[in-house]
């Protein structure tokens, strides 16, 4: 069944550092003998009929097909009114859940350990609506849109998620004692999510006493979900907690299956052709990736041979307190994985 | 000059352990001589003339009058249409910024240390604007309203609250690659008052990057300056990287010379009147309120006693990790206030 099993995914691999890590990627998937098969395309955004910025239609044509998609870093072009990449990607596939699993790695250090949640965030509306005006002089307001539709899918997904990754907690993150309306709504749709799934434990709590309570003691977190600012801040405050966007692998899902797993770091331009990135986030969000597409035996060996090397200290990149090359700590990761 | 030097404070004790915490700051400025004379109010809300709810005209008055305010835990009741006592007294006195110094207390341990950082929160405007419609049924906005005038006023304090604390650097926090106009404009003040104030460094960054920054390494940050809803953030962040509520101070700064110092913790119902409740944020909060003044002599004893007595670990209340009362802790406290 090897070869006819084989599933295609479109590979972005992206700017700056983002094609060495790209390879990195492959060259561990192919060691794991992965049923995958690579598309590479690349996705930076061009003139489309009516001068709107769009992305290239071989891109787009590519993710519609294969519905799944691995991407590395982009960097925006600085063209006049050219859209934040991200933005763009967000809209075009409708991905409106972006879920970031932060699990404690072994053997590096932070000032936490333990850390074992996941953060899943509205990825379309809030305070990304894009919606502003001047009112006089002077003021200005910016509109906060949040929908029925977009709540009641996000917190319906954020349950099922739990249940599908063995999670037995969601908290719903949230500011409705301010914004009553809007968070209000928001809230209303996780509850009744909640009346609908009551195998999982369902708690609500405000934006600012989860980030407290987060830095003091986050093991007593499990799925957090929320709207979309709240999922920018909190997102990036816990792949703090275990060591940064280079560790922290992302999942974006959209609409008709569609599926694109990234590392959020940048493109590190500075050491980008030198052979020093380190290709860890990307390669644990192929791990995801996998593991969405169920094949979850391929995901555990690759996920344990990376973890297993970061433990071990021996060959690691220089951002991860190591002196070896993005090749080495490729290939150590590829000789665990056949080791397996 | 003792008697004639007396300023009177306006001293708003509070719910559940208020009326504890305050008594046991009473007894420590008693302790250290401190000029302050206490006129004690209650400041939960009635319904004004139109039906709007209103603080008391005695407290209201008094505050107008003294200025300066000192202020415990206030439970907000649960009447229909009951605003929270926070938001109505930021809004009777025009506190428009909401200061919160976070430095790591010698003794407390947390996994963080040599904290030193101020958020200053703009605490009028942005997403606490209260305006919401419901669009068309299962579409609500809320509006996030940022002005000229309280960017400006903001910005131009904490530049100002940098060079009176002997600070060197702010960072403006903000989502302007996102809310372009309304954090554009916020941001923009804040670049004119870095403009007219070189003296004091100044730079600028994403609030997502921030929390990422600020778990990881919170000893590179200074000032904080942000609008509202991302001050409520990240104090509630840093505090949380110091120990929490229980040992953090914080003060609101109004237009008039009016200002309200205040403990940011709840009311505790469950400890109140068990002589059980910790101090400590009330205390820091006074010891800001006398630098506020220029009473800088009495600050700093009062501040040396409340951390040699933490440090020492002998006398501690049951949260900071000892078994010692209210008021054995606070009389610890006296005891060296007198002796330094
Ligand atoms: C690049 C930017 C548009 C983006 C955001 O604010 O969502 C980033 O911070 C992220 O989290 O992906
Ligand atoms: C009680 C609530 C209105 C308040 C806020 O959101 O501002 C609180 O979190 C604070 O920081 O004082």
């Amino acid at each position: 069944c090897f070869i006819t099993c084989m599933q295609t995914v479109t590979l972005i691999p992206g700017d700056g550092i983002g094609p060495e890590i790209s390879t990195a990627v492959m060259k561990i998937f192919e060691a794991a003998q992965a049923p995958i098969q690579w598309e590479e395309r690349n996705v930076t955004a061009i003139k489309g009929p009516g001068g709107k910025w769009v992305i290239p239609p071989d891109a787009k044509e590519s993710m519609d097909r294969n519905k799944m998609g691995l991407k590395g870093p982009l960097k925006t072009p600085i063209a006049a009114g050219h859209p934040s990449m991200n933005l763009l990607l967000r809209k075009t596939f409708d991905l409106y859940s972006n879920v970031r699993p932060c699990v404690s790695i072994e053997g590096y250090k932070t000032p936490y350990t333990d850390v074992n949640l996941v953060t899943i965030r509205e990825n379309t509306e809030g305070e990304y609506s894009g919606i502003e005006h001047v009112i006089v002089d002077g003021v200005v307001q910016s509109i906060k849109l949040i929908t029925e539709q977009a709540s009641q899918r996000i917190a319906e997904y954020a349950f099922e998620y739990a249940r599908n990754n063995k999670r037995t907690s969601v908290t719903a993150v949230h500011k409705a004692n301010i914004m009553r309306m809007s968070d209000g709504l928001f809230l209303r749709k996780c509850r009744e999510a909640a009346e609908r799934n009551k195998d999982i434990k369902f708690t609500e709590m405000y934006l600012d006493t989860v980030c407290l309570n987060m830095v003091q003691d986050p093991t007593q977190f499990d799925i957090l979900v929320m709207p979309n600012l709240y999922g920018d801040i909190l997102s990036d405050l816990c792949a703090g907690l275990i060591g940064g966007l280079g560790v922290t692998p992302s999942g974006n899902i959209g609409t008709n299956g569609v599926a694109i797993f990234e590392s959020v770091h940048g493109t590190a331009p500075d050491i980008a052709g030198k052979d020093m990135a380190n290709p860890t986030a990307l390669l644990l969000s192929a791990v995801m990736m996998l593991r969405h597409m169920g094949l979850h035996d391929h995901a555990k060996r690759i996920e344990t041979a990376c973890f297993d090397t970061i433990r071990d200290k021996k060959v690691l990149t220089g951002d991860l307190g190591g002196k070896s090359k993005c090749s080495e700590f490729t290939e150590a990761i590829c000789q665990r994985v056949r080791d397996l």
